[in-house]
């Protein structure tokens, strides 16, 4: 592979496509706030703005506002964002709503913790590109409101009962380790650092089960680990377990622990070898550890973000381990991912193919996609394949 | 079409293959209540409780114990569910909780009225089976209870707030036109017609817009009905709306509404218009009334049950109309059915295909497939196929 060439495809991209598809599409100059339900030619087919989506904007624009190639432009459209998701998005009990509607009056409640992970995560990149305290406040605020939840995280909104098995759900560690390095990263802030380590332990001792060579996403809190008889308790969702592979390497390097590298990179192997469709290629959205009937009817369809995770998580084992078959697997990804979600026609990409790799929507964006998993995918592999060539 | 052939191959698959299936492998007889998660041989890969699974295996068994070819067995079927159902199922405020797990302790609250639904169904079923007073009792209560949650059915688990627009669900309205009409024909009680009523005309009236032909699954509480700007507000459910169809049918003939049949029919016919794919063959699950990107990945799956629900109301609308579009519709939808569904190699039915119609799940029961869609589309069509042949 080309590493320079690959990194200037990526690149592009990123500042010929993706960013200016969403600078164009996604300012709602009305009434605040983004619009993220686009359709393939950026037209707004919904208005709704759900907080996860929101978030995820202000935190990737402030991101590449102050990277190498960015510019204040790009600065105002995350501050913009930032001020709206602050005066209209937040309960009383400094949790956020998990969407308002256009105008920002709260539509949906705050049911759901990660509504506060991805406000932790914006109001830090805006403190970092920033230096303001208030962004400083508002990400520490989010993030103790998070870490607070973690025990019940949907409060008064949760629906199961006694006999429903007590689980501990892998996302919840998995966000926990990439948010404490961020905000080690943006804030300069060890305060979670200690939480991070406890989150990564469990990821990768107790989530991954080395036998099996799965990433469980359920796990029991009491008792055997593992519920094989349940179909939550054999959930397997490859693009996560990916993302978090990626998240425990950035952890790894972050703290020295070369252990862990290897432990994250062979988790790597396991997921994608569990998790590729030999048959048409691609990487499977939800799977059941024993291959038995999968509650989910989209089980077998071919979504953006578990490739955008598997290409940053096989590029950055491949820098960490030098194991040519980190390599290998990226070109792989790579050139399916490329030639069946890049949409030949109009900027940004699809997200949702079936098995067979062809689109079932023609959205850009939506209620679950938002300027993060292929922005972010495409900077953290291009710098990632800078850090590779400059080794040459 | 042979009528009298077509006739016995729905019955023969009902007694032949359906009913045995279930009664084999369906019955939990440790704990009670029923096993509703059957892979492709009748294995169990779940033991959780799905309310409403559960209390519509009460009411099928019921109906089919009483009906010609019924026996006792299967009534005893029916009982040990009900038993197991009121003794555990039940909340302190008379609602039904959502699912159990295997040992009858709650493990889903009850957020959601459709269980309270299948409760009255079941033991309305189980009164007309028996004539014993307590299970009409029970059908009452449940009634009520479904009728008293219908403007807030959530209760306190309700996500929505002040921002969200406020709207009707087609599915409350049709299902209380099925529901009252269970009940005039179990209980002999004619307490809920006045409702039926108006559940029938809003299902005609508002739901459905018969400048575009399509039946909109959300609709404005107030203002214009109709919200083409939003994904809820453009949603539609064709297998929906076709069972629903077949409610509307039902009603008008009990009531003599000779201007309802037709305005039925004429809705099945924009349904299967709007719902059929013509590349693929079958019915699409979910669409969007203006073609806009829909926001639930599966929509372009093909399902067991719109299919089931679109057989019973062209065969309906057949036998009121004498429109022979509809039998051809049947003999259509009919073909496509049968050789897509049906197992060649086990009994019992595929519940979900690709949009090719080729199998994604090999189960033959879930948490939301159960003995109910299929054998009451058997039993149904079975009869009216029956009434056409008396007429000839």
């Amino acid at each position: 592979m080309d590493i320079e060439k690959t990194r200037g495809r990526y690149e592009e991209e990123l500042y010929g496509s993706i960013i200016p598809f969403w600078e164009k599409h996604c300012i709602d100059r009305e009434y605040g706030g983004y619009f993220t339900s686009l359709d393939r030619d950026g037209s707004v087919y919904d208005t709704e703005k759900y907080m996860w989506m929101q978030w995820r904007i202000v935190y990737m624009f402030a991101k590449l506002a102050v990277a190498a190639g960015g510019n204040d432009r790009w600065l105002d459209i995350a501050r913009g964002g930032y001020d709206f998701l602050t005066r209209h998005g937040k309960a009383e009990d400094g949790t956020y709503y998990f969407a308002l509607n256009r105008k920002g009056v709260p539509s949906m409640a705050p049911y759901n913790i990660y509504s506060d992970c991805f406000a932790a995560m914006g109001a830090a990149a805006m403190f970092k590109a920033t230096g303001e305290a208030k962004y400083r406040d508002e990400a520490n605020s989010a993030m103790r409101s998070y870490m607070g939840r973690m025990d019940n995280p949907k409060g008064r909104w949760e629906k199961a009962m006694a006999g429903k098995a007590r689980r501990l759900s892998h996302g919840q560690f998995m966000m926990l380790a990439n948010l404490a390095h961020e905000m080690q990263e943006c804030l300069g802030s060890s305060e979670y650092n200690a939480a991070a380590g406890e989150a990564v332990k469990a990821v990768t001792e107790r989530f991954w089960n080395p036998g099996m060579r799965v990433l469980f996403e359920n796990i029991n809190c009491e008792g055997p680990a593992y519920d094989l008889d349940s179909c939550e308790g054999r959930m397997v969702n490859p693009g996560h377990g990916l993302e978090s592979m990626w998240f425990m390497l950035q952890h790894a390097e972050q703290t020295g622990d070369r252990a862990l590298v290897e432990k994250a990179a062979d988790i790597v192997k396991g997921i994608l070898d569990f998790g590729t469709d030999r048959e048409y290629g691609g990487i499977f959205y939800f799977m059941d550890a024993l291959h038995k009937p999968h509650l989910e009817l989209q089980w077998d369809m071919k979504l953006w973000w578990p490739h955008c995770e598997a290409l940053i998580s096989c590029i950055f084992a491949y820098r960490l381990t030098g194991d040519r078959q980190f390599l290998d697997r990226f070109e792989e990804i790579d050139d399916w991912t490329w030639s069946h979600f890049r949409d030949p026609l109009y900027p940004e990409w699809f997200a949702y193919l079936n098995r067979r790799g062809e689109p079932t929507h023609m959205l850009k964006g939506g209620k679950w996609k938002t300027f993060f998993h292929l922005p972010r995918c495409l900077f953290i592999v291009a710098g990632q394949l800078g850090k590779l060539a400059e080794r040459k």
